[in-house]
């Protein structure tokens, strides 16, 4: 399934929690959005807070599974493609020569 | 393209830079990657710390590919399907019903 | 010196400013302070990405300072006596016995 | 109580749990802090998620602390004088002229 299907699919599902509503409980904003996928991230990171290894596979699943669905919306409603923006990414960063500086993202 | 085609470009992408081989300046294991993940979430964040609307869309794609790139590693390396994940996560929401705890994540 | 007196220059430092004014350029809200702690503290994890020690103590000690201020602030706005919140935390936790369970913060 | 007696009391609590000692479940690294400091501020911000203002204060009281905490302890490990570094951003930041850069940290 790719990146345009998966949104989709998190489209439909909060439609139906009606949160594109007016007075909707969880405005689908930019800022809340990036706010969320944050704290979605540092949920992820309590799974290493002490450890090298994940200890529960299921529940790290889920939470990649939130990480996800939050930057396909903060992606969608920032009108960005985000399959073409990594793509974008990896192009760049194949051609640029490391210099060995770990400020750089993975990309 | 579909998440699978994605991972294996990034794939291509780490290991062409060296970073899979002993010594690797920047080792690609679960907890390095799960804080990886967390710092350019921070980044993205960052557009949004006194607005509501980012200002450089380029930026912030750029950002959103890193946290897209760093999501596809960890789970790959964890041995975690995402797009199961994800598709799994959306089940399990649509079913549940929502009482307003805002705790609970997007999906 | 201690934690009032911090607050206190904080405070000296944002009026100065002019972040209490209206239409400041950096609303000191609850939720913006949240917002900037979470991104500081990420700078923070980034100068060990990939590693275990840091290797620009300033700029360590500048980002410490950065959480700090915030952290300050934050407590601040929102009418929290921090010094009290540590005290009794420290109190709280010393009289629980610990099961080993890693998601339990420090305190 | 200033800084430096905060610390103390904090060292008390560590060493009363043995975090301390050789094979500790929780060892007082500098990243492990890094992290966990992450960790914190991201619950800091959870109540902060979909709203302006935090519904639950002694939560929030509790988390505050626990940053504190972690702040303390890092700042510690790693040889920083927390105080110093606090007051000196204060002066040189006071020193700056604003150009309204949003990126600039609020010290």
């Amino acid at each position: 399934m790719d990146i345009n299907e998966l949104t989709e699919r998190m489209h439909d599902f909060v439609r139906s929690k009606g949160w594109y509503e007016a007075g909707s409980k969880r405005p689908q904003t930019p800022r809340n959005l990036a706010v969320s996928l944050s704290i979605e991230a540092a949920e992820i990171l309590e799974h290493f807070q002490w450890r090298e290894q994940a200890q529960d596979q299921d529940a790290l699943a889920s939470e990649l599974a939130d990480v996800t669905l939050y930057l396909l919306q903060l992606a969608s409603v920032s009108g960005i493609d985000l399959e073409q923006a990594v793509l974008r990414k990896l192009k760049t960063n194949a051609a640029r020569s490391w210099d060995g500086g770990e400020s750089d993202p993975l990309p």
